[in-house]
């Protein structure tokens, strides 16, 4: 069997530059490469209900948002079927009979759940929903017999306990199920920008986001407020690099065409970095050249944003469209899923015939 | 709004005289009463599968046979709808939902699955499907709308938590959902039949069960096995009507006629057990009394599940038809539940205009 990929979004607000290096870029490069049979993208809005339960609106808000940001980045819906995990009912269905199949006390012990609840100071009032999340999970993946997970390290735990998952289920009931890997990013620099001030965790509710759909003029002051080093108070002083939220932006954008193009008095970073931590060079500078950066990265991607803003029931039409065919190959899995454990009564010629002759021979 | 009715089974047996008595009698007094707007009855096969979840043969092969156990008792198609759990992908889609209105705290605290978890020893390892099981009790109930549940007094947790999930739903999102009230049995004789072997709950694993199903032969070979009193050897010795088997069914099964039809040296059970306590009566005479008055009670029923058996096809359609049924009337609330979240996006006519105008605007 050829490779399928799964990935997607919690619809919680609109994507920002951190989830396009993390892993937004990283989907586009996977799409080009087209070594795959089928490729998923799923807007998990029933999953994110699991800790936004009595929000709901800003899951409604977002589904459109993130599917805009999926198009513009430039998510081709002719080579990835993208669709909203709430209409595929097969996806509950398989949770229910999953959730047979792991424990209590598995459950509690799965890392990423453990310190996501410990992150929203759940304990014990923890929701149900967002405690079996992983196994909600488990059947957005196989339910797509999906075999490549694009993931952060952080969310290997998940792809065990599906794994895990899968096996009991194929133990009990048949080969039916299949296994799935993570596709980790190939290097550190794609896992995690930090946010505009510093933290390592951009967000949107930690307010230190560039979103995808922010205006030049948003991105130019939002990078004009970067902290720098305290003590770099005239461009003559010598200035701190390491700590230095600028600096951390560049080793992540800045290329030499960059320089060549914004900044020719530089060849590349270490020369850069060089001249600031000599003095001599002023922070005006380097946020100028970072704001010309990003301009250049996410001019096109604001583009493509405002034609399908203005083109919604295009947008509309795709996402119907993606979501139909998800349907109808969760449902197929579902269908043997329910073949093997033996329930799928009335789409099972034998069914009829076994009572038949039960009570023939009786 | 009127009477809303829904009850069931697990199928994982065949159903006993302990069921008919305990409720299957009970839902035919409900059936003929007529006072009600819809009545469903739902072979509970995905609930089966929570703690039988490594034995899926069982209740594969035991839904047939509780649906000719509800006809032959007289379970009329016409005026209830007999449907099967699994069949009804909604009831899997209201759950999950419903699982983000529980904590886990609150199932663990549930007196029902408590116990539950106690007798099958589960403890830490209880699998999630079982735990959460409750909350698919909730989606059965609110997906049918059903505002009264026959149930034992042992149930009266479950219908607590389910109200409960109801009362958070409505809460949140608007009031789609009805609360529930427990039908409680109108006297103690109804709620239990003890085993053949005198135990208080008369079960398929336990080994002493008298089945719907069973021949005449086999009922009169299980009443004549009845223990009754050790110490009342020969006919003339006085005899013990306390923990006295026999006597039990007969407090349960005897009326004034039946004395006058097949033992009319006796007017009443009092005069019998009188008798009995004197001395003079023997164990024979009670038995075949009880097996005439259970002949009398179960061989119509024993006629109509020979008819059935010899009919599967017939079977076959009548839970076709009511699943049919049940399927419609389940997605009817589900639209209402996904359009109270706000989550009904196609079918949402504002949906699109929402996003379409904010883009106007914006």
């Amino acid at each position: 069997m050829g490779k399928i990929i799964l990935t997607g979004d919690r619809p919680t607000g609109k994507l920002h530059i951190g989830h396009y290096v993390g892993s937004l870029r990283n989907r586009i490069k996977l799409q080009n490469a087209g070594d795959y049979d089928k490729y998923y993208i799923m807007v998990a809005d029933a999953q994110a209900l699991t800790d936004n339960f009595d929000n709901p609106k800003k899951i409604r808000d977002n589904v459109i948002e993130v599917v805009l940001d999926y198009l513009s980045v430039g998510i081709d819906p002719k080579k990835v079927i993208i669709f909203i995990q709430s209409e595929v009912s097969a996806l509950s269905e398989l949770t229910c009979y999953y959730l047979n199949l792991v424990t209590l006390s598995r459950l509690l012990r799965n890392p990423t759940v453990k310190s996501e609840i410990a992150m929203r100071g759940f304990d014990n009032t923890v929701p149900s929903g967002f405690l079996n999340y992983p196994v909600s999970q488990t059947a957005d993946i196989t339910a797509f017999k999906a075999n490549c997970i694009p993931v952060g390290d952080d969310q290997l735990p998940m792809i065990e306990q599906a794994n895990e998952i899968v096996r009991k289920f194929n133990s009990i009931y048949g080969d039916v199920l299949v296994e799935s890997e993570a596709l980790l990013p190939e290097n550190e620099f794609e896992r995690r920008v930090p946010g505009i001030d510093g933290k390592a965790k951009m967000s949107k509710s930690l307010n230190n986001a560039i979103f995808l759909a922010d205006t030049k003029e948003e991105v130019a002051r939002k990078v004009m407020n970067m902290y720098t080093d305290p003590n770099h108070i005239k461009v003559s002083d010598p200035g701190k690099v390491e700590g230095n939220i600028v600096f951390l932006y560049l080793d992540i954008f800045a290329k030499d065409e960059h320089f060549e193009k914004y900044l020719p008095d530089y060849k590349n970073i270490d020369e850069l970095k060089n001249k600031y931590r000599e003095g001599g060079l002023g922070d005006v500078t380097i946020k100028k050249f970072l704001i010309s950066i990003l301009e250049e990265e996410f001019a096109p991607i604001r583009e493509k944003r405002k034609y399908y803003e203005t083109h919604i029931d295009e947008v509309y039409k795709i996402i119907e469209e993606g979501t139909k065919k998800a349907i109808e190959d969760a449902n197929a899995t579902l269908r043997e899923v329910k073949n093997a454990i033996g329930i799928n009564y009335f789409a099972d010629d034998n069914f009829c015939k076994e009572i038949r002759s039960k009570y023939m021979q009786g």
